[in-house]
């Protein structure tokens, strides 16, 4: 319905956080770190902005199980990742370069 | 990138809260009251879910100034909105018929 998005790229971090002994959150493996990762890479990288790369955070995307998760959107494509390491290979091939980094990959 | 969006409509209410006698923020025009607001309709029209609609909270999206304001991922609609009244007709236009609801709408 829009032909120009606002962010090229808007990335949302799962950051959701639940008690102990519950269902698995994002929040427990190292969410809010890689966020602040990925946003320190995106700025470093002149990609930051309108027209460029938003990085947020955001309340459960509700892929637990999943996780942790993110979505790039226009594109609507979901990633897991363990660590900075992945990160990296996102930042650099997806919102670099526009290509979809597979093995990192949630199916829809 | 992808021709299947893991929810039809995903929702980004800016929650963002600053300091008084900050730059404004969403959270200080009742973005949380909306937002509860906007998760109850969604439920109770039966949009909710993988393939529907999902309602989350967001970081800061940066439009400050234009706020209080939504994204509508994944066509990358942007709204602003006053209150109740206002996220009924994006519900009922938008997320239920696909209809864009201009009066609301921020330019790209």
């Amino acid at each position: 319905m829009s032909t120009e998005s606002h962010y090229r790229h808007h990335v949302f971090f799962c950051g959701n956080r639940r008690p102990p002994g519950e269902r698995t959150c994002c929040a427990d493996k190292g969410a809010d770190r890689v966020r602040d990762y990925a946003k320190r890479r995106v700025k470093a990288l002149g990609l930051a902005g309108v027209g460029g790369v938003r990085i947020n955070q955001a309340g459960c995307l509700d892929r637990c199980e999943e996780g942790p998760c993110i979505v790039v959107y226009p594109e609507a494509v979901w990633y897991t990742y363990v660590d900075e390491d992945d990160i990296d290979d996102i930042v650099e091939q997806h919102l670099q370069k526009g290509q979809i980094v597979e093995r990192l990959r949630l199916k829809d």
